[in-house]
């Protein structure tokens, strides 16, 4: 059985270009609550069609929840196809019965009514891989992915200084104010490293880890087994 | 030896009602780097003349450096006898080797170079036990401690809300980049506890912890072997 319900906070591990003896392994991991596939990376590393096969890996029983993303090279990610068919990879992911989709701000509506209709869960996330914007041009950014009525928004940005990070961490309760919603958002970065428990602390669904085996998905990542761990004594868990 | 110089980020351990026995035991604690003796409580729950007997102790090898605190009433501590014996009491633990000693903000000045005259490292702390200040507020609060030239000062409010825990660590960049020097701020409460955290990654000389046998001296505290175990899974120590 897949657990569906995720409970708060979550940890999220990436899992970049595991093969597929080793995603097998560790959709079973005891150490987080969510399994981000970056479809991307592992599309790079292997091929587009061992992906697809691997996609199977979803009928299992007694897994994590999936959450499926294909970043495009223009967010930071790996991905240099075409659009449609980066798109076609997440449908036949959620086809197949992975529960999470990743998508970025601008998809079309029609693409994100596909992934409604299937009842994938859609997490919207946004990235800025240099800096970190004012707290104006943020809040605007959050404003309009809610727009689109997405099941959780992720804002990532870069921290330059500590400032960086309670601007992007004011969002949380500024979302849930405005907007009644639990966000994620965090700083990417060895200054940001904090930010990444202390948006959870906040409210944040979910934080991203990285998984033992596998190099960090983003700067300033922490490992499961650490995450756990200060969840554990910070008597969050 | 007595270690002086203390390392960043440090943990200092809070000791309320310790017996000599005791104390002497966590004077050598290797889970912290500082250990706040809370006088005041100790004067409640023992004596004061049990209290400068234990001064002894200074004289120990080998043990942690001591911040001596004589909190008042006033202050939401316990010392409830007159302003010129709760100053004597810290006079005569920094006569008897107290390293650090922990006063109020309106501590006459005759009074701070006498500590400053012996050599004592002084903490200025100020505790809001009800609300957070607006930012103005505690930055005003701030600047008017940093002209008293302390050693390092220290800003504790209750957190209400998020933004309180955002307002209050928005101290630490501010006091950076204006008077270059790294203050101490946190808030305390359930709502604040993952400041304790945030603070030493922001810069904050060291943050306060629950000792193995006490109770919290404050609300929101993590005990000691708990924030090691986080500062390591951070990357911090």
């Amino acid at each position: 059985m897949v657990m569906n319900k995720l409970k708060k906070p979550s940890i999220c591990g990436c899992m970049l270009d595991f093969s597929r003896e080793e995603i097998t392994t560790h959709m079973r991991e005891a150490e987080v609550d969510l399994l981000e596939w970056r479809l991307d990376v592992h599309i790079r590393q292997h091929s587009i069609e061992d992906a697809l096969t691997a996609f199977s890996l979803f009928s299992s029983e007694s897994r994590l929840p999936f959450l499926v993303t294909n970043r495009p090279v223009r967010e930071g990610g790996s991905f240099d196809g075409g659009e449609w068919r980066r798109i076609e990879v997440l449908q036949r992911a959620v086809d197949a019965g992975a529960e999470w989709v990743d998508l970025e701000p601008d998809v079309p509506e029609s693409e994100l009514n596909w992934f409604r209709m299937k009842k994938a869960s859609v997490l919207l996330s946004h990235h800025e891989m240099n800096d970190t914007p004012a707290t104006a041009a943020l809040q605007e950014r959050v404003a309009k992915m809610l727009e689109r009525k997405p099941d959780v928004i992720k804002i990532a940005t870069v921290a330059r200084e500590q400032e960086d990070n309670l601007r992007v961490l004011g969002l949380i309760p500024w979302a849930q104010k405005e907007f009644g919603t639990d966000i994620i958002a965090f700083c990417m970065g060895d200054v940001g490293r904090w930010t990444r428990i202390a948006c959870v602390a906040m409210g944040s669904p979910w934080t991203y880890v990285q998984m033992p085996g596998q190099t960090r998905a983003a700067p300033g990542q922490l490992l499961a087994r650490d995450m756990r761990a200060i969840f554990k004594a910070m008597g969050m868990l």
